[in-house]
């Protein structure tokens, strides 16, 4: 892990033709009414055979004598210019399966690779006023034997991401600590956590069961 | 509502000095480990005062003799071409805090005006890896009398959104349902919708409570 703070020292705009991950359209569509209209998109260059430009995990660490776990990532993101509190992600490669990605991306970046996708979701909208870009959450089971450590994370070159068991009961008022230190919470992690949280507060007063 | 089904005619390729509603930007940045790197980043030219770029608003309908329900809208989103499945939402504007957002939005989109903020989330990412953008979810308490029609949609011109109250505990099976009908999920309701059936179907088993 590298040991200076990361830092912006100089944000421009971007010639399109210079662009290499990521591209802007102009989408021309008929609306409800038949009126022509026009709207400003942005998108990704990477996306490949599956359709789909990322796959996020939500691990589920069982371990014997611990609390029923997840597993979330802090890393510094340029766009928002500070560490960012997210599940482990990434985008998937031309040939890949949403799984496949899954699965490379726990190992890759948390070291598992014993793990057990037990739900996908459909195929997701990541900002659907403004981008074109698009997703699925996998859910992993990963169990632990008593006392197991953490395995080596296997980043690529350049990665320099830090992993936090968070017990599930926690997790909503960690990320709140989390951001309170000046951290980001990625919006997804946040809604997820604050599905958790409204559940389990909720559950009898909103006859949730 | 407009009766004819939206359609994209064309997407072309939007030159950056054309576009008013994002902009592409280059982020020059200094790692860990003291390496100079660029990032690709795309942002919306709209942020006002506030910092933040949208709300979304989870509503919680209190309705005497009905389960207690949540309002999801549905809306054509050119940028993935279809209806998308959210919350409701929109940017902030210039001059507006999230929470004036959150109430404006509800009027326009839902009709309620008489709404209680009960939580409103930190400043959370979008899509953290691409994009700057930004916003906050406000949880929203909606207390209805016993019979007591939906209010009147207040939408401004060109706006086509559809409202539909849905039982919390009905929320996830209801996003599979309208995503087999061909429309998408919003990956932040999504999120929010899998962590509560994640809390109710696991709190035995997880040790959540």
């Amino acid at each position: 892990m590298g040991t200076q703070k990361p830092i912006i020292t100089k944000t421009e705009s971007l010639p399109p033709s210079e662009a290499k991950w990521i591209s802007f359209e102009r989408i021309h569509w008929t609306d409800a009414h038949g009126k022509s209209r026009t709207w400003e998109a942005t998108s990704r260059t990477t996306r490949g055979k599956s359709g789909v430009d990322a796959v996020a995990v939500a691990p589920i660490i069982l371990q014997e004598g611990q609390p029923a776990s997840t597993l979330i990532i802090l890393q510094y993101r340029p766009p928002v210019g500070t560490i960012c509190v997210e599940f482990p992600a990434g985008l998937i490669d031309g040939e890949e399966s949403a799984e496949e990605a899954a699965i490379r991306e726990m190992r890759e970046e948390t070291g598992f690779d014993r793990i057990k996708i037990v739900d996908v979701s459909s195929v997701i909208a990541n900002d659907p006023g403004m981008s074109m870009t698009n997703m699925v959450l996998a859910v992993a089971e990963i169990r632990m034997d008593k006392d197991e450590p953490l395995p080596e994370q296997q980043l690529e070159e350049g990665e320099d991401i830090e992993r936090v068991v968070v017990p599930l009961k926690e997790l909503y008022q960690t990320l709140i600590k989390l951001e309170k230190e000046g951290k980001m919470v990625d919006a997804r992690l946040w809604h997820w956590a604050a599905g958790i949280k409204f559940a389990l507060d909720y559950r009898t007063s909103f006859a949730l069961e």
